[in-house]
């Protein structure tokens, strides 16, 4: 790609950094951001940068937060003796737009999966061990992955948790609701005969 | 989507305010700028900003440029004699990556779209005709699409230059280079029949 100027070729290639966008699309939203009042692209750009410099890690879940403790962790009304555990930010969102869930979260940032070299160690389970020990706490949700991984993950947790005095449960696996039987693959359909409820 | 940050939230609708942009999109986007080191998120931002602080059209060809005349209409190496008028920044862009042409361009800034509202008055082309005055140029290629907008864009223009001594030429029309015939659109084909040129 030819450019015949450096402001738009570094903008461009900004972009081109990001996953997912190439340098066609990268050129597109450039030529859109030109189009569009200074004032506006750049209020785009300034809401990145603030962004960036003033986004916290929660200290007590891990969960992305403009405060040292996320506004879920600090709200009183959110039910403090149950506690999700998730691998990332993006499923604490996506639990939250269920608004089934009225407890806390805390998130692992990630799964154990030894061929990529994510041991425990790189995981925040640690404090998640202390917080179930807090007396408030009376279960903890496994609200991971169905892989491998995940269940790897699962089964550490719980054995770290057996000399805790709490409920550890898991999120229901089975066949999607509103989905066609037939579609169900194999492994979930098999596994939701196993493991029948009782009407 | 709900968030508990309010800086995420600003910044996930930033980007999705761009075209092709949809809130997951965006959300993953973000995500992406929170993992990677603050200096190097923040320069992203920096890029965009500064680009649209600073970005000028070119005074002579209207094309995008760091400075009041581009580097393409500053380069004595280009022959000054030729004018390749096209619609966009992007077909000026188009038109170096094929590395075929070495003279001016003039940037339009669209077609005559009389149902989109857009007429002669809202183009570049009184610049292109006080242009086509000047003792050096030559010709004037007409680098449009072969639409009914862009036929009448020419036609347009050719009439305005009537008066002008120069060559007026349009890019060759036809079947694309390596494509078969067989998939070529009918009237693609059709008119390369009538147009056929003499080996």
């Amino acid at each position: 790609m030819q450019f015949s100027s450096k402001l738009i070729e570094e903008a461009v290639n900004s972009f081109a950094s990001l996953p997912g966008i190439g340098k066609k699309t990268a050129l597109r939203l450039v030529l859109h951001l030109v189009q569009r009042p200074v004032e506006d692209s750049v209020g785009f750009a300034q809401a990145i940068a603030r962004m960036r410099e003033n986004i916290l890690h929660c200290t007590t879940c891990g969960n992305l937060s403009d405060q040292h403790v996320c506004s879920i962790c600090r709200d009183p009304r959110r039910d403090q003796s149950l506690i999700c555990v998730v691998e990332s930010i993006r499923d604490v969102m996506a639990i939250e737009d269920t608004r089934q869930y009225r407890g806390l979260y805390h998130v692992l940032g990630g799964v154990i999966a030894p061929i990529e070299g994510i041991g425990p160690a790189d995981l925040n389970i640690d404090s998640l061990i202390g917080r179930a020990r807090h007396p408030d706490t009376q279960e903890i949700i496994m609200a991971i992955s169905p892989t491998i991984e995940g269940d790897t993950t699962i089964f550490y947790i719980t054995r770290l948790l057996e000399d805790v005095d709490i409920t550890v449960s898991n999120i229901a696996r089975g066949v999607s609701f509103g989905g066609e039987l037939e579609y169900a693959d194999e492994v979930t359909l098999g596994r939701s005969i196993v493991a029948r409820t009782r009407l």
